[in-house]
């Protein structure tokens, strides 16, 4: 298969749909609209709403059919980045390559924005007009699962342990329970949605279990890599912030090399888990697990 | 019946179910842990839980039954009251009678309490193992109107246009639309809940919604008026914040006087609107219509 296009023609269907589920662009009240459509639009993979639609075919579902809700979790991530940029938070000027929602918009609207993303997520997720064919009880555990994975015993609680970090000694299990929390709950989390709402099997679900957390992980070391790394350019952030802010990475803690190698074998852990799965439906997962480990951006 | 009797037995088995679905005292991380207790617990009149009690009654539910998702519905609001009152936001140093959230605690810590709050509302109301005999259809459907009354056709709209107009001129219509939205919407998505969950006919919820909808808008008109003639001392926060602020009030616009007549009428309409209901059932909500209206803190 051809992951580029694989990817594109994902992230396409993606978008449409996010410019369909959220209020179009003259809504009243005008900043807080603009705002949310700057942060959300025109920028980003949207790796997690990907995952769950993969998932969700993986285990026999139509992927077409739960786009709304794969969107819900972009928009979770979204709020995510918007809080994190914020002054009180890791003061970032630029995301996804243009200056950051509270530089443009003021921080008010950022923090409106971000809780209204959050929100809005729970919303669409919630809407019964935008499923067909799901269960009303298969819907509400994905919801759950989703709610969880961005919650105090998953995102939030992985970004407040690497705010509160900062500038501290750490060591192994401090950094990993920040990793496994910040960015691998939601990822995660994306990705046993797509499974649950898919009916999967018991098996199956701790199949892609296994797979979502050692993606998780792979996905944080990359990106703690990169911020050492990658370019300004590329990434569309700024890189170095976890250095000049003292931060919990795991580069600082086994050095680039290791921290690379642990990645490759996360991602091994990651494809082995599939194998359960029909070789040629689980080849976009497997791909993607590969794609983590050595984006560049 | 003894309205003031009644009032506090709901709020202390509020209290109490609150204290068992929010994480314990030592969970880690410590701080955002501490902070949602310090927000959410010791303080508070639980109204929109109440009304969600109540609406779920009045048309014949076990209010005790959806204890917990009624709780879900105080975390968002306490949510609303921390990100308001950042310094970004309303800059308020008081709430509750105590000092805010991240006077406290810092603000890092409460824009990650509010957030965490917010979730945390939507996985408990979503989770299956805190409902007995609620078929899965019908609890999507209340979380649904939660998040839309939390969100930006609710709360977050009217919270938004409240801080982006300050200062400005306002007039009848922009100021309905910051009350009904920013506490209106919320109060009413509790009634609609309370009243989905308990299977209510069309007729029960059209009358339910024309109480919650007048309900809510005299909350806030009370609301401003305390915060002219209020003391710090009874309501727990700052007052005289809207007229330095420069906020659209009822009573700046109407003076004083035509403002708690307009609550008075308000309050009228809710009562009638109940004339549907066995009038000893609907005898709870008629009282906390007038309580709302004549209360003091």
């Amino acid at each position: 298969m051809d992951l580029k296009k694989f990817l594109n023609d994902r992230k396409k269907l993606i978008d449409e749909t996010l410019e369909k589920i959220i209020p179009p662009e003259n809504t009243f009240p005008p900043n807080i609209h603009k705002a949310i459509r700057y942060s959300l639009l025109g920028g980003g993979k949207r790796i997690r709403p990907i995952l769950t639609l993969s998932a969700h075919e993986l285990v026999g579902g139509d992927y077409k059919s739960i786009l709304p809700f794969a969107c819900g979790i972009e928009l979770i991530h979204t709020y995510s980045l918007i809080h994190d940029d914020l002054p009180a938070m890791d003061n970032s000027d630029l995301r996804r390559g243009k200056p950051s929602t509270h530089k443009v918009f003021g921080e008010a609207i950022a923090i409106l924005a971000g809780d209204a993303l959050l929100t809005l997520a729970f919303q669409i997720m919630t809407d019964l007009n935008l499923f067909n064919d799901y269960k009303p009880i298969t819907i509400l555990k994905a919801v759950h699962i989703i709610a969880k994975a961005a919650g105090l015993e998953g995102m939030i609680g992985g970004q407040t342990v690497d705010i509160e970090t900062q500038g501290d000694a750490f060591d192994l299990p401090l950094l990993e329970y920040i990793h496994t929390h910040k960015t691998g709950a939601l990822i995660l989390g994306a990705i046993k949605a797509g499974a649950i709402l898919g009916d999967a099997g018991e098996e199956e679900l701790a199949a892609l279990t296994k797979y979502g957390e050692t993606v998780g992980l792979t996905f944080q070391i990359i990106d703690d890599i990169l911020d050492i790394e990658g370019t300004k350019k590329a990434l569309g952030k700024s890189t170095g912030l976890d250095m000049v802010q003292d931060k919990a990475t795991y580069p600082r803690l086994l050095g680039l090399e290791a921290a690379r190698k642990r990645a490759k074998e996360l991602t091994e852990q990651a494809e082995r888990a599939l194998d359960i799965f029909n070789h040629q439906k689980a080849e976009p997962l497997k791909q993607i697990a590969r794609y983590i480990c050595e984006r560049i951006q």
